[in-house]
């Protein structure tokens, strides 16, 4: 199959590498830096003390009109979607489209393209960019698909299933359960982290940051009646366990002073009647501003 | 006058090295070494470029059961007032007392003590110790007093009087509202400086701090309801600005790993209804643990 994998940041090359052994992997890149890179290096990904190169890959800077692919998917950060979707717009409406972003506020910007399929995913593996053509890879987690509009499960089952143990994946019914599951574990994991410039495991670790924690995740929760509390929370302690030597994507953008994603994980939820929410939104983007 | 000080901490030498001029001044420390400082070196007192001695100073290590003096100003942090309380019951309970100390909590130490004349302080001051023996002085703001019980007025009038223009002081008639005035201030600068990591001024220079800001003071103003919004906000904006380019002192305790006064400042005030509240105790609490 061809695919088209619209930004070359950690995600974006975290799927190139294991998709170009069974796919003909094409990127779309914005930096003429990181296009040469790309295509004088190849696509490499790091794992422990090893390094392994992707099978085949392809750059490009600007898309040529005419372009045929059988699935874009789009690997930008959230606040770089409307930026995109001119490229998006370029692809026909029978494009089919999979979406990879943190937070819900992507959706807005989705909902204006004509494409008549769209899918959705929420990742749960550690990945860095380490740079311009190499990932390094944490930890594997899982990929949750689901649809927006139209029907993609047979052809992302026929792109994914080839992956099964590699690169595990589950399909979702609901896509808006499937996110907000995952907006939960963002909204919590992420601002606090980013605050208290810790590793995900020191919220387990040092009680008072459970206890920050808890009372973070009880607020978040109150946004999203139709899951369970007690089930999520479990997921959350769980997916605290085992990234716990990880460093979040939010603290890792800050230590950068790169932009993050607060927007896109907090402003959905944010509210006067969710004060912490409010209030590490607020930190988080003070912190922006300031050098860490 | 004969005045005692317990404790060779910031505030401490402040008002030592103050009192000194027109007061015999003797300090009580706890330890050996900056016993042995004080009496080798003196007292100086260190602002801009400026190095000043104080003009006589004693210093005690443990206090002569029979020692008499004419006020006790008792000068340790907070949470190191219940392990002087035994020394302080070596003064007869006709001795005044003056606590000078951050939060509310030590409040329920001093009602123990069976001495009949208490007088309370809160300051505005800017100072840090710089060493055993020197206290940097970084802005000279004003010092607050009222009676906690029995009357203190005239004796403390006598001992500040003289200092009117250097070290200016106001008398209260409420020591509660005085006490409110001060933890609102404390209750706001200190725990968020010390979470966002940042001089005081900054609170007010970035619009999301301010923001931030606003939250929590809201918050702790529904503790206050006989204190005038307006008037507060004033206040702790007056005291942003005039205290900008200060690093609070929990900051400061946390740059150096020390114990912060969270516990005085936060508890009375925490609760579930205060949910920024709630979350900065914790995250203080927690910050305390972690090495910044």
């Amino acid at each position: 199959m061809n695919i088209t994998i619209i930004g070359g940041g950690s995600l974006g090359l975290l799927f190139g590498y294991f998709l170009s052994f069974s796919n003909k992997v094409e990127f779309v890149v914005r930096s003429t830096k990181q296009y040469e890179s790309l295509t004088h290096n190849g696509l490499l990904a790091e794992r422990r003390e090893t390094v392994k190169k992707a099978k085949h890959i392809h750059t490009n800077l600007l898309l040529p009109r005419s372009y045929k692919t059988d699935l874009v998917i789009v690997a930008v950060k959230s606040y770089h979607i409307s930026s995109v979707l001119p490229l998006i717009q370029q692809y026909g409406p029978q494009t089919p489209l999979l979406f990879i972003q943190n937070g819900m506020s992507h959706l807005t910007d989705i909902k204006q393209l004509p494409h008549g399929k769209v899918a959705l995913a929420t990742v749960e593996h550690g990945a860095a960019r380490k740079n311009d053509y190499t990932v390094r890879i944490n930890g594997i987690g899982k990929t949750n698909l689901a649809n927006y509009r139209g029907e993609m499960k047979d052809l992302l089952f026929s792109v994914f299933s080839p992956l099964e143990n590699e690169f595990p994946w589950e399909w979702n019914e609901d896509y808006e359960v499937m996110m907000a599951k995952k907006l939960i574990v963002n909204a919590v994991i992420n601002p606090l982290t980013g605050v208290l410039k810790c590793k995900n495991g020191v919220l387990l670790n040092n009680p008072h940051y459970t206890s920050l924690t808890e009372g973070l995740f009880n607020e978040v929760m109150t946004a999203f009646p139709m899951l369970n509390k007690q089930e999520e929370w479990r997921n959350l302690i769980g997916i605290l366990q085992s990234t716990k030597d990880n460093t979040s994507s939010m603290l890792s953008d800050l230590i950068h002073n790169r932009k993050t994603e607060i927007d896109g994980i907090l402003l959905p939820i944010k509210s006067k009647e969710r004060p912490l929410t409010e209030a590490l939104y607020h930190a988080i983007k003070g912190l922006e501003k300031e050098s860490v």
